[in-house]
């Protein structure tokens, strides 16, 4: 990097919680379920050389996260020995879990983002999605953050709109 | 952002040179050729929603790049109002690219992205790198990198490894 | 084709019931669901060339499938002018529907065909059935039959296995 | 099968030969080139429940295929115990290799198919071809036959239209 802007090397850990990035299709009942997490193919294809680790928490959909959920969730941060944290996380509930975050990790930089189509499904935003997010877990200071959409935003000024999908500045 | 820290919400313009990003498979005579660019069909893919200005400057192999090329793209980079660029190019001369618009342009942020596999083939890494270049063009500051691998590199610190086909940080 | 068997040139009709085939994603609330059929988008990856005509009858999960849509089926399928016919319905109850069809049409070549993995999620089986079925349609004689796993059932003669997603003759 | 007409079980054998199907994308130096088949993957695609042999004869491009390539495919047909076997093979001499198998095989059903678009690009042709190809040489009385486009053409009678890349009735 230029001159005063480094890169941070050490390795980046990956929280793995479900979300529509890890549905699949159940060709033998016709519904949607979680599997594997698809986060480690996904790396393969976009070539990631970066030093990641990666730690499947739970597979769920977001709208059944509970308190012990992100408790469990905030636990797994903080025992994270380095300061890089992202989460694929269910969009529906991801503000309220950044917020959570927020609350309780100050001295790291943690990225939830998450995918509107499975990747699995050929059409997804999964890939767009985790590049952003490894992207920005590398050069932002510490703090919670919600990257989607292309745009990253602090986790006590984000909202999903329920209608559009997108995500939004909260005020 | 967190306070202290706010991403630059101007304009971001891209300016595509071809590469295999946008390489197409011409199935008349078998031979892989440029027809349109598949950055803006990349970016409602990912659903972004940053305010983007799309500019095609060439749609050519970037081993067929040629001076009088650089000096269009560094010119281009230049009269961009606005100081987020970030530039599609092929790989194999990604990092000459970079190093001559590192000597000319010191106060924009332009981050360099390309492809190892045309987006249109179903399982490129395109898409990766596209989300994060336009991540790492909202948050480093002026200077001109390549964003490959996840990874990115100082314009004047990078080469692709000829065998392996991955960027890597160069003495 | 080679002297004594010549494939019938007339027009072939596909009815479109729904079914897998055309299931898709609906991002903003997570559920599968209907919206057109990509029937037409599959014959042009095909690049097929043959004189079709394509009607939707309707566009339901084929568990929901009544005795009045069967009805609807046959009467579409008896006043069809040509002797050929493809149709696309869900693999549920697609062997209940063609065992109907045969009782009430004997001069027709009737094939059903459908999917296990919806055409829109990249990994579908639907375009090499789709391909199947409009082979069959255009060699064998009048009948009913259904076109799944690459083999051809006659109606009396098939049932989905529950368990294993696969078409088995039945006796 | 309806009563006096009973699709043949006796295995398939397939007879890859190469051809754009077969062909990927070489990230290191950006060509086209092949490895090993997609027939076995494409035929996984297509839950086929054939019963099927696959045979490796070469891989290559059919611009490039010599007399004695197709003197190895005819003795291939010959030495096949079953009467039923699919050729994969490029488009562009597709119909030639057709021709000289007509003039050597006369009581077995030969199908040839090939696709215009590699299957590894995604929005190839190929799984719907294949998907006919094996239907018409369930069905089919012995000749050899070209499939491509939907359509079956007995191998005197087809040829490839170099402008369009559709397959035709020659006279």
């Amino acid at each position: 990097m230029n001159r005063g802007h480094r890169l941070d090397n050490r390795r980046i850990r990956i929280l793995v919680t479900g979300g529509t990035f890890d549905k699949e299709y159940d060709e033998i009942n016709g519904r949607l379920f979680f599997k594997d997490s698809h986060v480690s193919e996904m790396l393969t294809l976009g070539r990631s050389k970066l030093d990641l680790e990666i730690r499947t928490l739970m597979m769920i959909d977001s709208l059944e996260m509970k308190d012990a959920d992100r408790d469990l969730i905030a636990e797994q941060c903080r025992a994270t020995p380095g300061s890089r944290i992202v989460i694929t996380h269910g969009t529906d509930t991801m503000a309220d879990t950044a917020r959570v975050l927020a609350t309780r990790l100050k001295d790291k930089t943690i990225v939830l983002t998450g995918a509107m189509i499975p990747y699995k499904f050929g059409s997804s935003d999964g890939l767009f999605n985790l590049g952003s997010a490894l992207a920005f877990v590398q050069t932002l200071p510490a703090g919670v953050y919600v990257a989607m959409n292309g745009r990253c935003f602090a986790a006590d000024r984000v909202r999903k709109n329920k209608q559009t999908g997108i995500f939004e500045e909260s005020l």
